[in-house]
């Protein structure tokens, strides 16, 4: 297989892990962003091309002939900057993806895009596991524009008879993600801090990235015009004790853990998706928690000798 | 009352008709947005100030300076428009309302917005009549672009404390709006013209711009942080070949109406609103369809003898 595979955000944590995913499998990776990349960065990442532009219809034709696949991946990922930014994180998250639509509708209408969105579309919960049918109830800005973005998704596939996936992510972590619990404690750990909010008894579901990569390939053969909908969830609820226990073994000096029990804004309090719609696709998470913490923290501690 | 009124897009079809409906109130109105009126025009309009640009934080900036109502009348309003243009028509309606929003959060976080939604984002329905919480299956780009454009005013009023509420209108018409059904119909009918599109038996909830002017101005005061959602409907399902019959009666020259059965994509077949949300907060229609469509075509016909 050589087909293009384009990626927009391909800079970001998600975006090259996925574009590693579908190099590793024989494809022609292009992406563009605005992270001013290296060529031997984005080569080490497996792409092929790399544009370092703004999303739009013009830089989206400049960068890809035909994909035969296209993952959009701009956007900040983060709730914080949305409450912080809601214009831009909108523009970043919505935007960007209404051009890449428009452009595979206009240049690529026979491609597969399969779209990262995230848990945080359901927000608020009242049962746990989280089905792909959870009602929407979204605590931040992010959380909604997500669901925007999964409309608009929608609406390319049924009105123009698009093939589109999305994939909601729980809690994805892995080297490379520089924010977030994980990253925010190796940081605490680092200095002899170990003070966070909340009560520690949250609960996650993670999802490694390169778990995550491999859904979204998985998924990519299932976009269609139904504009189908999987959860990406590893079905393991860990309290951020736990996740935090673990880590903190990678750090011998650090103190005791404490929590001040302050309820962080946009956060909900128990999360676990319910992976059965994925499974049946044939993906299973392939790396657990324990072994991803260790591998974090091997990472931090490399990057932060 | 001399607080200012801020429109976006009001120079289009519903923008001046909402402009006259606060002005006559005495309210101060300004406004924005992309035509080319004349200062005579917006003036008569009950206008005073206008600012012919894009609808962005720095031009909202510059015409308003502290808006006690606004009301984001800019967007395409078009079903046709948004199957040929969508990113087009996703820009002119959510990438709008997001600079809208935006600027009230930083500078006029103590507005309220009122937002004139479509039923267009109902899309198919199985029950009539209409109700707020109908689920949204929109059959059109400009329906699932509206839903959109709704996320996003309860994303604001819900993580930024805004006050907002949303007007879901039906068939809105009226002097001026030179789209649509009785325009083509009066087109049709001055050339000689009387055939149409579908079986005639299509039904349709006429509200007159007058009264949607009035009810949003109504909602207007019930904007808070919950967003609450009003159908604009007059109760009433009018078929087309009843207003069709109607309208005819002014152009005597016209030959019989004529129907090709043929469904128009993105209509759906029937459409009646239940109008008791806004009867509850004390709005009820003043022009019905018989009296409402004579003057369409009595002003047709002003505007084109």
């Amino acid at each position: 297989m050589t087909s293009e595979v384009l990626i927009t955000g391909a800079s970001g944590f998600l975006g090259r892990h996925v574009a590693r995913a579908f190099a590793e499998e024989g494809h022609r990776v292009v992406g563009l962003g605005r992270a001013p990349w290296t060529e031997s960065e984005w080569r080490a990442w497996g792409l092929s091309g790399w544009l370092c532009a703004e999303v739009n219809l013009e830089t989206l034709r400049a960068i890809a002939e035909a994909p035969e696949f296209i993952v959009p991946c701009a956007g900040s990922g983060s709730v914080g900057f949305s409450f912080k930014s809601p214009l831009a994180d909108f523009e970043a998250t919505v935007g960007t993806l209404g051009s890449t639509l428009e452009y595979m509708r206009l240049c690529a209408p026979e491609a597969r895009l399969v779209y990262p969105s995230s848990a945080a579309v359901y927000g608020q919960v009242e049962q746990l596991p989280i089905r792909e049918n959870t009602p929407f109830r979204p605590m931040s800005p992010y959380g909604s524009h997500k669901l925007m973005a999964e409309q608009l998704c929608r609406s390319y596939a049924q009105h123009f008879g698009l093939r589109v996936a999305l994939v909601r992510f729980f809690s994805l972590y892995g080297p490379g993600l520089r924010k977030q619990l994980l990253w925010d404690a190796c940081v605490k750990f680092a200095h002899g801090e170990a003070s966070f909010l909340g009560t520690g008894q949250e609960a996650r579901d993670w999802v490694h990235v390169t778990d995550g990569a491999q859904l979204l390939k998985v998924a990519a053969a299932h976009a269609d015009v139904h504009c189908r909908v999987v959860n990406g969830a590893s079905e393991v609820g860990t309290t951020v004790l736990e996740a935090l226990t673990l880590l903190r073994t990678a750090f011998p000096g650090a103190p005791p853990l404490a929590f001040t029990r302050e309820a962080k804004v946009g956060d909900p309090s128990a999360y676990r998706g319910d992976g059965s719609q994925a499974r049946a696709w044939g993906w299973a998470p392939s790396i657990d928690i324990e072994e991803g913490v260790a591998e974090y923290a091997a990472w931090f501690r490399r990057e932060h000798p």
